[in-house]
């Protein structure tokens, strides 16, 4: 049974990371997944939420939106409807717990490094993409922190990334297109650090529910896929 | 390395389901696990959201809320603030897509039942004692449709149940209260059906990320503790 | 002319009053009026709304909600809505009012009592149900800022009670129920203190207007009634 | 014990009325009450709210709003802060039940007929005007229905008219200035047809509780007080 | 080609300015042009926004909004809708700037001066009668603050007027009013100083665009508009 | 005086457009002045606004939004903050209005074309820049209607461009950057057809007030640019 782009189960569409996309976020990167693109940036703020004024410690939050014409069915704006919905908010949760997974936040003082994700054109995986793509911003905004001495030990512990897989007629596949994702029985997303430990593990059963089996085999995928991805982000960073 | 209230790792709190708790409703149930109580409620409405006008099918959709002393810390009602919160919004779709992964919608009609989920007490995991005693109350309003000829043939493939795992102090334990689950490093909740198979898994590295092993390990603890749920749903709907 | 449940004109309904149903609430009662049952707390926080900072005085708020299927038709969350109706507005406001009428501010220090009344079932005469349950988990809460040495001296002048009264069929009658209620051609709900002095008297016709002769039986049944309701008060609080 | 301007007990201040001070309404006053001025609009809508749809019957809705420097501290716009306050939307809910009491609705058609009430200038006692000045532009829409034979039979059943009450140093008085009614420690603001009946009896203890003897003492000074109002707007109306 | 009241295309409508109709406002002018009739006030606050505190320096900002039956149509309220429009906020802009434009807001201290225009009824040209209205009630405003020894210096430059001017049948004509506004194909609003020198030039083609030689045309006009506005100001205030 | 990039005070920053940037858009372009980056998008919409039912006619529109990181300073997202502000307002009724003069809205039948322009990274000038990008979508989409046989007939009358003209340290300048802008005493959008007619003149004096020889000579720079983007665009759109 056949991907309708020709893909195996097991591959990824075609990642391109383009690192310094805007010139004036201290870290950015435009992650393409197909056709799916995302822009990430990392910027400094220098101050903390009123809970950690005074402990010393910084903070990570995240933000994504989606253009509104970045699908094919143009989306109204969150802005005019006046609220935020509960899709947008899971996933900018998703992307604070991600990111503050990877940084020691004790070591990178009294800041919040804002992550934002802006969906350019979307055909399925963007919270995925979003969060690889901001682990990129992520490295370049503390590099840019070293640098400028605001720092002075490296506060990240490896890269982390994200991938999706679902049951497409039955077959586990990785990374889902907009298409696939609409027809799959099951969707999971998963979020893995470079040493290989998981920071997230969300299987949903959008039509029948799975098994512990195909539990099993889709993590088996996600994780060869996260495999990948993170010598993608190596290269993009130049630290391979 | 003992847990507060003594139980040991694979043990859930006490729990208690009162059916019929709330007299205007076509289904009910007050679940309690421990000092954690949610009052669930079914109810029909005679219509359909836009997109399923016409359609012949039906739909379930769920809402979540906190009173605002259910907690230690009184919790500022959301309609005060004039916005619905990020994990609000996350526990209602959560709700609403267990509960129809096991209803044919097809067969209720064009009616739309809404599963409230309020919590009276929260002392952790509020969202699984939601899912699990709203099946008890679903259950229930979809007796009434067939006592009351609404419906003809019955249309639940079966019950639904959820609990969370953790670990804590690296050991991996079912039901965590309140305090359990602010120190736990991981948090992962499991939703399955009463064939075994699962609905959602939701694993989230709050502290440090989990390795594969762990993740099997709770989700071995979690079908366990879905197994006695269902025994309890059972007995509380006089169907065993 | 009968009533819907075969009470005399000056017949309240069964009255329950349980204290202490919410463990985590400094004081709390679930009031049940016939089939109308508000769960009525009272939360202590340490500090007071910005204008009195400073003065040495503290403040008690109240707060009213109903849950969605408290109501045979249900009612849609307020927080989905994005704002607090004009109802829940007029009965919060009354709430705060008259709780603290009969407390003597200067006493409590510099903190906010919180009365939160959240309707689990609606069957007419939420709002007098609420009044007359705080006041029991106000006494409550107060009883334990006393037993913790928060306050020196007893700040309570005495306990408050409300009750409806109205006008059906022409007969003036105590207590209505929903059904009486939709139905009455005046609507005025009454609430006095323990030594018989008034603090709110709110009659509104909702249909034909109403004569001082009337609006004088109105008040006479009103109080009768409310004499009842304090010595039920003062049986739940163990003062009689 | 004197009053500040030097009024007896039981006198109104200076009340005005202005007819059609706005030409775009089918009906409109500006009344004075001393500093008190309110605008008053009644204009058609060739539309009923949706539950009255096919109903043959009519609707009256109220609205009421202060402009930012009608008080001598500048009050910000309910526009700007998003939302109608709780105060605003009692006296609209109040406004609405008034007109509602005295136009037999059936008789108005297919109508909704909009009550505006805006406050020029408040020193005390703005909802009594407003309720007072909007039953003479509501009398001037009807007058225009009529003669514009959008109407058959003459819907008004009669004049209503409001006033405030309150006890100022232990004495009751009738209508309150700003400056009194701050210091009231009751207040009371009464509805009354001319037929003599009551719409609505609103009595509030700002400070300490009141006997049923002053209750009725402040009625009577009420009842004088709107036979007065009704000599004013038939006045005005050119009716006497 | 003539105009609907009959004036000449470089005639005013009637201008009328009553000074102080707010006894409570530091300033305050009834402004009206023709049929449209605006309130202007303007008022103190003893403190600025938080970027100029410790400025050492003041601001002055400007709200404006149009009372529900200003209007042929009757305007829902922006507070209803729970949100100001864009028009509202297009003119609040333009209103603060040209106020701030000619008054030296280092001599007014850290205090905030407000204007608000609220348009009691609407028939054209209302932010270009709000704009020359809130300069009278500024300049009162100032006086006071002279007479009070709020300030040293006098720190108004000069006095401010607006005018619209617009394009109907091919015809350039000064002051529309909102029949004339409907039908012309470009509409232009300018605003100048007392000097001559211009604060705003908004010029916008509703219809067909408009040539160099119309833009200067009606200029024109509108400077001519204004020298007249500027005499009515200064014999409103006295000051010729 | 020099400009801070060099610029002789009539020259444009270098203009990129890139056509086709969005593959799900009928007409989308990532337009750039400078560092100035817009990406404007036009949709069709198979519906039209509600008073444009059953007219026969169609509609445009436009919205706009800043990506949080396109400033220097970080802003925050208009959904996070629940409302769009006034500027965006602005903006966004200046977009459609431009749009839609040189459309003749008759032609494109009962649907309605979005116009979406997003900032990736702002340096001053991206209302002018979105107008200009923009044109060029629109152009794609409306191409993209007639390839599809959704029209007959051309309905674009004409491009449109736009420009920021300015005074800085007394010099009137060409297309501002965020720098100048910041510095300029007057700024001045304007908007232009193809046939040298104006859409919109939008001149503001942020600090001094300007002359009517300044105004004159502002409008020539401007009238030179548009010229010069007329030429980029219809290379770009290869039409020349």
């Amino acid at each position: 049974m056949a991907r309708p782009d020709g893909r195996l189960p097991h591959q990824l569409r075609p990642v391109k990371i383009t690192r310094n996309f805007i010139e004036f976020a201290e870290g950015s990167a435009l992650i393409e997944f197909g056709k799916t693109r995302v822009l990430c940036t990392a910027s400094l703020e220098d101050r903390v939420p009123p809970w950690l004024v005074g402990s010393g410690t910084g903070w990570i939050t995240g933000e994504y939106g989606m253009l509104p014409k970045s699908c094919r069915q143009r989306v109204p704006r969150e802005s005019t409807q006046g609220k935020v919905g509960g899709r947008t908010h899971e996933i900018q949760r998703l992307l604070g717990r991600c990111m503050r997974a990877v940084v020691d936040l004790g070591r990178i003082g009294q800041r919040t490094i804002w992550i934002d994700c802006d969906v350019l054109q979307a055909d399925g995986g963007t919270r995925t993409a979003s969060i690889t793509g901001a682990a990129v911003a992520l490295h370049d905004a503390l590099t840019f922190m070293k640098e400028n001495k605001l720092i002075d030990t490296w506060p990240m512990t490896g890269l982390v990334a994200a991938v999706s897989v679902g049951i497409c007629d039955g077959v586990p596949v990785l990374d889902l297109s907009y298409r696939e994702d609409s027809a799959a029985s099951v969707d999971m997303n998963v979020v893995m650090t470079e040493a290989g430990k998981f920071i997230e593990i969300q299987g949903t059963a959008e039509g029948a529910p799975f098994t512990h089996e195909e539990h099993l085999r889709m993590l088996e995928l996600a994780e060869s896929g996260m495999r990948s991805l993170f010598l993608l982000q190596k290269k993009a960073l130049g630290l391979s």
